[in-house]
């Protein structure tokens, strides 16, 4: 169990954020929400998908906001992939770190990805050899995707899920991820398969990827963050959601979740005024669309620890 | 500590969810709201306050409703009482609780009831009493308000509020609850007040009350729920709020409390679906006001457990 006083916060709002928007943000408007983010003080962050154009033409400019984005210093620049010619792409574009969705649910991955979780292994066994064979420092992160359930399928067992979280490891994924992308997790379950996969995954389980879909998304995070998470991914405003999560609020709040973690004196290197600054833009800019967080509205308490102050955090895993 | 598999929701929407609103609820209308929380399996409900109607005129009917509540069969019915005069109002109206607020921040205290907290200590001391002179079978609940950081004094130190929790059980409390009135508690300081007063005051301390105002609401009850708290007060649709805390959001939204509670398999004994029509009941009602909740729009999941089921919740003290 990790006991590190700072956590690291993923912002997706370029890719997870936008996936789910019918209107396509310009990519000049884009690089200013980019700029936002690192001047808030985010050093990771996902910039968009190497998808298909005609799938998802709100992500089109990727590598554009890569190239941009490979520019500001000390910046993990990520990227989705779904698959060998989505990890080229980032191969070639000269992402830091690849992100390639793995759907624990059979049903979820048929739809998604158009092939079955044993299928999406082997194209991540060639996709590792892809990355070696360019030479790349790109990383691979296996992104366990409807870990927690699915509405397609509904339950998602478990051993499933450990099962193919081993296999990415053994082809070659250098970090793993859990994601509940249709807000069916509850803190029970967080608790018990984040244990269970850092039995098996250790350090290589990097994140946590959480929807606030059914109210529960921050109590999902203290769920993950008593296992020892460090790495949670956020959208500013609470935007984004699953096309085939029907009805789905958003990612987990950032400027709430980074609220959270200084209340309890977790570091994060976050400016929560740049964040709030950032999503009034964005709430104005996407007018119509639906936003979500408490802390905008309500204002941080006069109690407010500052983002450097330490806590016994151990106390959390009493 | 408790690993009891159920929990009590402690229904306050007719008292701090009307609190805050400016209209007054028809008596008649109460009554339906008090039918639909009691047919959807509610046996706590705070029904309203003996304060002065021309403070709270919405509330200047709550002798009515603790008379139709008591013929409610298995019903706890609980009024709050802000001091003597109150607390013999509860004692005629056959009440089988009275909750007293004690603010643990000096500022709060002589904001909202014009006294110290150890004046109102004192007063608790008279209604003691005046309970035991009755002959009364009234129990009587301190709440400790404010006990997590006020709007007007800032930080409430947790060795007052121990101090004064151990001095209210001294003068004949029945129980005690910890209250974060105006939304500034973080799980972490949540878990280590509720732990250090269940070591004082052990079963005493019976109901945690939380507001959502900053987004942590769900994230409080599970760090409380871990340290073994089994009620929580909450409302429907996510009404109320304290006249003190501007900008305040309401409480805990009962709807979403209780599916989280069902999602870990905890029986709460609360038909959600009954709850649910309540809340669109109340948010026509009352259109206009300030509701929160998720689980009205996203809908249960595919793989919801029932209520009755249990779960292996010790593991949550891991």
């Amino acid at each position: 169990m990790k006991t590190s006083n700072s956590v690291v916060v993923r912002d997706t709002t370029l890719r997870d954020g936008l996936q789910n928007i019918a209107r396509t943000v310009p990519t000049a408007n884009k690089l200013q929400w980019l700029q936002a983010l690192y001047d808030a003080g985010l050093r990771e962050i996902e910039v968009g998908s190497f998808v298909p154009p005609q799938r998802l033409p709100q992500l089109a400019d990727t590598a554009q906001i890569v190239a941009a984005a490979k520019q500001l210093p000390g910046l993990q620049v990520s990227v989705l992939v779904p698959n060998l010619k989505g990890a080229l792409a980032a191969i070639d574009s000269g992402a830091d770190l690849m992100v390639l969705p793995l759907s624990a649910s059979h049903a979820h991955s048929l739809a998604n990805l158009r092939k079955t979780p044993d299928q999406a292994v082997e194209d991540i066994a060639r996709i590792r050899e892809a990355i070696d064979a360019a030479g790349s420092s790109c990383q691979l992160e296996v992104g366990m995707s409807t870990a927690f359930g699915c509405t397609l399928q509904g339950a998602v067992e478990s051993d499933e899920v450990l099962r193919l979280v081993e296999a990415v490891l053994h082809v070659g994924a250098d970090h793993v991820s859990l994601a509940d992308t249709v807000g069916y997790a509850n803190p029970l379950q967080v608790k018990q398969l984040f244990e269970r996969t850092f039995a098996i995954a250790g350090e290589r389980l990097s994140c946590a990827h959480f929807h606030d879909t059914r109210g529960l998304g921050l109590a999902n995070v203290m769920a993950a963050l008593e296992t020892g998470i460090r790495r949670f991914d956020v959208c500013v405003a609470g935007i984004g959601g699953c096309p085939h999560a029907p009805g789905a609020s958003g990612n987990v709040n950032a400027e709430d979740l980074v609220f959270l973690m200084h209340s309890m004196g977790l570091a994060t290197g976050v400016a929560l005024d740049g964040l709030l600054q950032l999503r009034t833009h964005i709430t104005q800019e996407l007018a119509g669309e639906n936003f979500q967080g408490a802390i905008w509205r309500a204002g941080l308490p006069k109690t407010m620890l500052p983002t450097d102050a330490t806590a016994p955090l151990a106390a959390l895993a009493d």
